[in-house]
């Protein structure tokens, strides 16, 4: 008689695509889960034959993938969703977006509104974002009250803030916040210096120095606009990513964000030095910014990942939302229907938005070993039906509308469709408080 | 003391958006409702002095908006659902879709297929389409069964069917469905002839002679894709558009379906005719046809509505989403984020629909007289919150999930989130059978 090892969690699901292999859907398997990490995935009858477990969740109409990472975000600028929607770029900034960040950004803002996105994106199948804002030692323990995983940008830019004076007060206070953070599992740091035009040559040279020192990420705003390359050209003789490239800060661990307009070399380059780029497509529609070259990227070999950006540019911190604009615009813009299938937009979604955060060895496939971030999407509601092929369905008909459960480390963080963390109610007066306070 | 006037249905809102007059949103509104009909639209503490209702429903954080309008869709394909994604068009077409059609349509797949495209299309705020498949008689049907207001297409095509044989005989039994429907106030029949490529000089001259007899609507897929036109030269010696002008089939009923590709001429040609185009940027996008011109479009004065096209090339039929990326891509294509703001596409899904339908009197805005076709959706879910500008919040944030209640003629189809005339266990037993059957 076989002795059964019992383990804390087995999930049995209808599909599971694990995206390593690549292309795969499995049909009536189990993940098999102890300890927070994957310790098996196998058909469901021989999971009966080999496990007992704590607890057993079905999912008889479901796709169980990785849970989804938003690798680059604002989460705190929920509080500012769509409040300046329709605008050009240049008035929707500075007219809109900067005085009003300056009237209420705090301590307490970044709480809250990281605490509001990270509810959001729970509910929507991300167990991980890559943040870039104010105050991150507040938005670190917001998405750790969450049980989120969240990758926390120390943002460094040459202009004082509410909460930062100088470029070396921004480091200061983010490499302290980085201290604070160093023994929890789930909360990573990298250096995140704002955008070409807003940092100068000496911040990024002791930022391209620290962040090999400290075996960091660099996630950057780069190549957004046009505007901002021709800035760069009339004021330093070349285009930004040269620029950078010049001082350093183009590596094997940068997280290049946007990426909208890179020539032929320029990529060349890019997948040379083993970059990622991070590809926010709606936000770059709906700012007017361009389409950047996802097909021509993946060709190279770059490696491309994808982020919803804030949700004042998007206004959806939904990474469903992502992949299927990422897929629809590869198509049109190449007029190949065939282009950035469903398989391939789902791992830009997941293991290449683990490899853009250096974290490709703990999340982002399903696989023996890693660490449980799962999410389940129903796929049995009459809209969601037929189901020929649960992959596409994933891109092109279900939304974060059917997510039903999320994990994190094995941890339940959605059930059946409802985060557990948090309630509606305390939600919803974060956002009534911030909302009258843009009034005040 | 003032007599207060007894009405079926008082519906108090949030915010409503009428639609007509133009960009605006009213704050704590009512809509009075008799015998199907709009009587007043008022403030609620007026709405109290002057109305008593039977009924009175509360929507204290919903937009009320105009019933959406799928100016364009193929409803019975829902049951091919994402049946082959990720093909380039030809192979999409020849290999999947016309043998799978092949095999599988007849009157009961029109029917089953209609009503799952109805329920998806009622619970995401849609209250009319405009269809073009084979079967309209059974097609027509399944709207009437569902509650649905519908313009169903009687389509028209030089090749045989598993419906039709010859033009004529499309023409005969179509033109028999319209007759068997003509008492029925939310069933109207336009005609369609497929498209350039696959109808006849002679059965194009016979249908412009039709149209204007019976002043029908004409509805036909046109410049679609560049391949079309390259066919049209090389066959005809004009573009598609100028052949059909020849013909005389471009005028005020004509509603000219995809037009992805039109010269600055063409553009004039339909604006002076009065014509209307129905936009499906999702369909475009996926199946790589190209993106259409909408804001030269729009600013030609050209009346421009929203589809779906069929669930096969989608695959949601969801104008929520066709807002949207109707929306983002007139941004990006013109490098302006103020193109093609919300109130203008909130518009397009609703009284520019009605208009290209010729149903511009009775559809498509919150006004006095109009039938009472109406959508509401909340907005008080954390990740719909804050909410500075609920039109906005329409377009880039809610989206069909957040639809609550829906009203035809002044009945209720949906009620908070449930659609009232069919059960989720009846369409998914609908979508399991075809699904079966497409494996036979």
């Amino acid at each position: 008689m076989n002795t059964l090892r019992n383990v804390d969690l087995i999930i049995e699901a209808r599909w599971i695509i694990p995206v390593e292999p690549a292309n795969t859907t499995l049909e009536h398997h189990a993940v098999v889960i102890d300890k927070g990490l994957i310790a098996d995935l196998l058909p469901i009858h021989k999971s009966h034959e080999c496990y007992t477990a704590t607890e057993i969740v079905e999912l008889p109409e479901h796709v169980l993938l990785p849970g989804l990472i938003n690798a680059h975000t604002h989460a705190a600028m929920s509080l500012l969703r769509g409040i300046a929607d329709d605008l050009p770029l240049t008035p929707w900034l500075q007219d809109a977006i900067w005085p009003m960040e300056q009237k209420l950004v705090s301590s307490q803002f970044v709480y809250d509104g990281t605490s509001l996105a990270a509810a959001e994106m729970l509910c929507g199948g991300i167990t991980c974002a890559s943040d870039m804002y104010f105050f991150p030692d507040d938005a670190a323990r917001a998405f750790s009250d969450a049980g989120m995983r969240a990758a926390l940008g120390i943002t460094i830019i040459d202009f004082p803030s509410n909460y930062a004076t100088t470029a070396d007060d921004y480091l200061h206070k983010g490499l302290q916040a980085r201290e604070n953070w160093k023994e929890n599992p789930l909360i990573n740091f990298a250096l995140a210096p704002h955008a070409p035009y807003t940092v100068s040559n000496q911040s990024f040279e002791r930022i391209a120095t620290l962040a090999e020192e400290l075996d960091t990420g660099i996630h950057i705003h780069i190549h957004e606009t046009t505007q901002e390359i021709r800035g760069s050209l009339a004021q330093h003789g070349v285009r930004p990513l040269a620029r950078l490239d010049g001082l350093g800060l183009i590596g094997p661990n940068s997280q290049l964000v946007h990426a909208v307009y890179l020539t032929e070399c320029e990529q060349q380059l890019i997948a040379a030095r083993n970059c990622s780029v991070i590809h926010n497509p709606t936000s770059n529609m709906k700012l007017a910014s361009g389409i950047a070259p996802v097909n021509s990227m993946l060709a190279q070999g770059i490696n491309v990942a994808l982020g919803t950006d804030g949700a004042a540019s998007n206004n959806r911190l939904d990474i469903f939302q992502e992949m299927r604009h990422a897929a629809l615009l590869a198509k049109v813009t190449s007029g190949d229907a065939s282009a950035l299938p469903a398989h391939q937009v789902i791992r830009m979604a997941t293991l290449n938005g683990a490899q853009s955060l250096g974290l490709q060895e703990q999340i982002g496939s399903i696989q023996h070993g890693k660490e449980a971030d799962l999410c389940a999407v129903s796929l049995g509601s009459p809209q969601n039906t037929p189901c020929y092929d649960p992959a596409s369905h994933l891109v092109y008909v279900a939304g974060r509308e059917s997510v039903t459960d999320v994990w994190v480390q094995g941890k339940p963080r959605v059930r059946t469709g409802s985060l557990l963390h948090a309630s509606n109610k305390e939600l919803l007066s974060i956002s009534r408080l911030w909302q009258n306070a843009t009034k005040r």
